[in-house]
């Protein structure tokens, strides 16, 4: 597949909530995935390998509960992409509920996602 | 200004179309713009220096009617930051009403915006 092949493919699994199978099937075992700061409580800021970043999705998952999503883009440059993420969803630890928005933009090498990194403002 | 007080400034100037403005206190002399692709009848795919990229954006003016944008964002990462960008816009030359959808990366060095990449798809 090519970049935008790969894209697309991503917002659609991303969309229907297979995050699992994108990761199996869209990245590379060597994968890096980069958060926009480091979060208390949660994975390392920068993950390596597939099964670093799959501990995180784990952790996510086990940590918030989802009340919707929304996925937007993808739009892409050359052999990378950005991805829209809106999620509304409670941090269970907390009992919170927060809205995120932020945006994530992958890197695609022999036709697999290399690197991922995501961009938000923790701030608010 | 640190990253996010000049990407929050970014969206603040262009989302009162005060793009020129933004161009000539938060970008670099010698910036680079970079289009997703190669445009028939566009200057070049890469711009170095804020007179060409200048000259793009009236290029660009010259050669769209505005009826209307929405700017969001922006999304932080470090150094860098990612603005989203719609317009809805008839391009002059051929009479065609458009609706153009694209995500821009930026780049900060020394307080001042050095780099800004446009990712789109211009396949629809």
């Amino acid at each position: 597949m090519n970049t935008m092949e790969i894209a697309r493919k991503m917002v659609e699994l991303c969309g229907q909530g297979r995050n699992e199978e994108a990761l199996n099937t869209l990245f590379a075992q060597d994968m890096v995935s980069v958060e926009a700061c480091e979060m208390p409580g949660a994975p390392a800021r920068e993950c390596r390998g597939l099964a670093a970043v799959k501990a995180k999705g784990e952790w996510w998952m086990a940590n918030h509960e989802i009340h919707s999503a929304n996925i937007s883009g993808p739009w892409p440059h050359d052999d990378r992409f950005i991805v829209g993420f809106q999620y509304d969803v409670t941090h269970k630890p907390s009992g919170q509920r927060i809205k995120m928005d932020e945006a994530a933009l992958y890197t695609v090498n022999n036709g697999k996602i290399v690197r991922e990194e995501f961009f938000y403002d923790m701030g608010g």
